[in-house]
This record gives C-alpha cells, structure tokens and sequence, in this order.
C-alpha cells in the first residue's frame, strides 16, 4: 500500500475463482457452498470446503454482507469519554460479542449531541446490526434518535421509554447488601454520606439504606442522608460533620469508595481505630481506591462487566428473534475487606 | 427485524435505483457519479447529486467497498483490557480517526496471544486499512504477525522492529522537567523512589533523573534509585527508608503519582511540611491521585491523548503514501501544583 488508489489483493491471497477453479466448479457454485445456501451434493459442497482450506482462502466480509445483509458488527457508543464506569461495561459487552464472530465498532460521543449523530449515522451507513450505548451515569437518558430499526440495547444508564432494553445496576440490592452486613456485624448507629442529591445513584442507594434500617426500626445516625460530591475531600469533610452531629456513629456507608476513603482517613487521623470503633463501607470497589485505603475497605461491587455481558447477551437477541422491552437488573456483589 | 433472516432495507430507505430514477440516469450512471469515477457531464453528476439529496439517500458502504478496495474501518488493538494508559491514547485515536469518516474496531486481547490472534484475522478478514496497537507498559513489544501489508503503528508500547511506526512517550523529556523544576525551586538533595527495575518507564526515568543531576555536579540524596512497586504502600515504605538514610533529603522526584501520593503521606503523618521543608513531584498527572494527594501533586503528564492522535495521523499517511518507519516522540508537560 504505497497510495490512495484502489488496494490491490495481496499476491497470496486466494481469490473466490482459485477456489472454484480448485474444486472443478463455478464460481457460483463455490459461493453458494461457502454461504450455505443453493441446493447441491455434499461432495461438491465438500470439494469446495477441501479447496478453502488448500488455498487459505478467507472470505471478504464486505462481499458476505452484501449477500446475507447482516455486518456482523455491533457498534458501541460511550457518552462519557470511556471512563472508570463505561470501560468495564464495554469490556464486559465486547468480551461476548468478540467471542463469536461480531466486531465493535467503538463510538465515544463524550457527551456531544453533535458527535452522537455523527456517529449514528456512521453506524447506520455501516448497517450495523445492533448498538449498545452505555454512559457513567445511572440516571435515565433519553433514547438514540434516527437509528429504527436497528436493535439497540441501553446499559447502566437506561433509556427512558419502556418499549427500549435496557441492563442496569441493582441499587437497591446494593445498599441493602451494605446496611445489612453492617447490621449483621453489630452496628446500628450507621450514617450515610454520599454524591450530588441530583445524580440518581445517590438518591437510590440513600432512599433503599433509609427502608433497611427502618425494617430494623432503625434509622440514618444523624437523622439525613449527607449529600455532596463524589470525592476523598467531601468524605473527609463529611466525616467531621457526622461526628459532631452524632458522636456515637459507629459505622459509615459511603455512596463510593472515594468518600469512604476520605472517611477512613479522617476517622484515622482523629485517633479513631476503623473497624475497631467505627467500620467504613464504600461502593463501587474500585481497586485503586479500595484497596490503597488504609485500611482496606469493604465495598459493593457493581460488576459492571457482567452489566456489559448481559447487555451483548440481550442485543444479541433481538438481533436474531427481535427485541423483548424491558429493564434487565443485574446483581451487585459485597466484597468484604478489613474496613468493616 | 424479528427473525435472522436477510434484512430488507427500511421501507424509508432510498434505493440507489431510486436515485437513478429521479436523475433519469441508469444505476451504472448514478453508481459511477457518487463513486467519482467514470466520465460523465458535470450537469448529469449534479443531478445524481440532487436527486441523492432530494431522496436523502445513503450509500450501502460495504458496497461501497467493494468497489473502492477500503473499508474506512481501522482496527484499534489493546493489549491490557482498556487499562488507565490505553484508555487516552484509544481516544486520542478514536478522536483523530472519527473526525473524517473512518471507524474504529476495538480488539480487547487482554494479553492472550490466542486473543490476539482472532482478533487480527478477524480485522485481515473486514479488510481494515490499517492498525493501531497500544499497551500500557512503555517496553518495547514485538511486532504483530501475520498482518502484511496492512499498515501498522505502535502507539506507547514501541515495537521492536525498527522498520516499524511507533508513537512513544519522551521519558528523557519527563525526567528532566521534573528534575530541572525542582533544581530551579532550589531543592538539591533529590531522592529518587520508582516501580520495578524490569520495566522500561522505571529505568529509563531513573536514569535520566541522575544524567540532569550529574549535570549540575550532583547526585541522588541516598547514592541509589528506589525500585519498588508502583503503589501507594511503596511510597510510604520507601520515604522512611529514604529519611532514615539522608535524613536531610528536600525533595523526592517519584515513577507514579500513586507513590508520590504515598510519600506525601507518609511525609505528612512524620510531621514534615510538603512543600515547605520537602517538595515531592509524581509522574503520569493521573487526575484521581494527582488532586486527592494532599497536597495536590505536581506531576509529569505524558500527553497520552495525543500519543493516541498523533498514532492515528501517521497511520493515515501510512495508509495514504505508504509507510515512513520511525520512533515518533512525544513531548511531557509539567503541571505545576501544590507539592512544590
């Protein structure tokens, strides 16, 4: 390739009419043995089989798709840049879609509405036989635009119209694994202290720990649900706060691992002895952060992979028998560390 | 869809026929005027161009390249499953690629060789035009195999071969902007604390840190490099070892921000000021460490996005004039913060 011009084949790779010539048959009769279709004898189907493999000779998959009007391509959008929260989905989705025989097509819109359409119309061009979009987000966003009737399956943040598929987080499973391992290991004057009051993960996790604790006739230690922002900084600042208010807490369910670390450290650094006085529970288990806490924390996992598996798995569906709507819950994970 | 049956084309999908018809050309005419081949009046191409319009038609692009010998489609191959290095360079990459109209199909072989290897027939069969390949150790990897003549650029892992295109991060830069900017802030008992000596980004800026202290007639504070991990727990280990040997060391120049993240601290909880009586400097401007540090770190920022977008502009003039072999560097930049 030393130009703009038309690429020849490579000298060594076997032409469909190679193959034909190979095998003693036509080169129609070759091609309808490789897509399986036509009627003809075995053996002929078998000469044409034997001939491929003699001469290597690999299909061009522009050709099959012309013939069988799929493209065996997925597209994947991400509306965040590829973060810490849309990266494992995207791994876990093309895991099991790289399995097979599909390939992803990677779009990152970073939150450009302008990128998006210039990315779905690329992915419609390129008939794409489904799309995945998946974002940092657990809120409801609005569904893609222009792209029926192209299956498209919503991971992590689901879309707003229930006629969509869409595979989320089980918040509320989430917090309950939380407050009831903290409940379980004696501690019953437990604060929560989480993100913005307008991201829904926050909402969600602080309103299902509230029903737990109150299933216990218990409720938050310093009577509310300390919203912030999603950093060590808010969890250290937080921490003091909750002290003051309710000096007998003694245990702290974070919103993330970020505030948790943040609590841990303050809580350290005041003399106080996590778990020994105060245990610490976090969310996410994000390993930079859960596991460089001193001490480690324990924490929820989302498995997000899994988010992204399921969400190949559904798209996969709806490619071959078409699509069932619905909101797919997958299961979130307590892994427990020395912080508790 | 509902079934895996061939999918008819949406019923509001226009035809190429379609746009024959209403320029009142034949589809040979129409093909040869959207493809820009073929000799035809300059009055007849327009109409094909308004009718193409009028209709709102798009081209099949598989078709398209049939007839064009490109698919437009790029492969972009990581080795380390989308880690915190591949992540900006896959969308410096993406970045590049997608402003014109090439897509990009994402290869996770997670460092398995057998991965590897179904991915790159996978992107030989869909034709792609070429191949981006990153990693996120900066050691140099041996080149792909098998891929002739598709053109190839290693992006921060370099290859071997030196026929091939690499994009590579300047260690030697990185090194000596943060060894001359804490020279320049008066500091000249340098400790020098890094991850494990078998990695290249180890050596290579601990070598370069003392040729800039051996310029100005100095040498590290403790006589010798402290190779380690490239963790927080590192950080904290090797400040007391550096303190307990020089005790009046004034600045430590850190492989990581997660280790300068834990030597500040370690320096902290030894009642040491950071920037006051020592400076610290990390390495890599990893915003989660680099601003939860306290205080916030200056850092060494590899420019990874653009790794990834100058990767993508030497794979187009690769794929447009043919491939110009090379090592392609990178420069650092120092971002100033707190910690000095």
């Amino acid at each position: 390739m030393t130009d703009a011009a038309p690429r020849s084949p490579s000298p060594s790779r076997a032409k469909l009419a190679d193959v034909a010539a190979l095998a003693g048959v036509s080169v129609g009769t070759a091609s309808k043995a490789l897509n399986g279709s036509g009627r003809m004898r075995p053996e002929t189907r078998q000469r044409v089989l034997d001939a491929v493999e003699a001469l290597g000779f690999r299909p061009n998959q522009h050709a099959q798709s012309l013939h069988t009007g799929r493209s065996w391509t997925v597209g994947l959008m991400t509306t965040d840049g590829i973060g810490r929260f849309s990266t494992p989905v995207l791994l876990g989705a093309e895991d099991a879609l790289g399995a097979g025989k599909i390939s992803v097509l990677l779009c990152d819109t970073r939150g450009d509405s302008i990128r998006e359409q210039h990315h779905l119309r690329n992915l419609v061009d390129r008939r794409v036989d489904g799309i995945i979009v998946t974002g940092r987000r657990t809120d409801p966003r609005p569904p893609l635009k222009g792209i029926e009737p192209i299956p498209t399956v919503y991971a992590l943040s689901p879309s707003t119209d229930p006629a969509d598929i869409s595979v989320v987080s089980d918040d509320r499973g989430g917090a309950r694994l939380a407050v009831e391992h903290l409940l379980a290991t004696g501690r019953t004057r437990i604060a929560h202290v989480t993100g913005p009051e307008h991201h829904a993960a926050a909402r969600d996790r602080a309103r299902h720990a509230v029903e737990v604790l109150e299933r216990s006739s218990l409720g938050l230690a310093t009577g509310r649900v300390h919203y912030g922002e999603w950093s060590e900084a808010w969890g250290r600042r937080a921490a003091d706060a909750v002290l003051r208010t309710a000096p007998d807490t003694d245990a702290f369910f974070c919103g993330n691992d970020q505030i948790a670390r943040g609590v841990a450290d303050a809580l350290r650094e005041r003399g106080l002895d996590v778990p020994g006085e105060i245990a610490v529970v976090g969310y996410d288990n994000w390993d930079t952060m859960a596991l460089a806490s001193r001490p480690p924390l324990t924490t929820i996992d989302m498995d997000l992979t899994e988010i992204g598996r399921i969400a190949a798995l559904k798209l996969l569906e709806a490619i071959d028998s078409g699509p069932v709507p619905g909101v797919h819950t997958v299961a979130c994970r307590l892994v427990v560390r020395e912080s508790t």
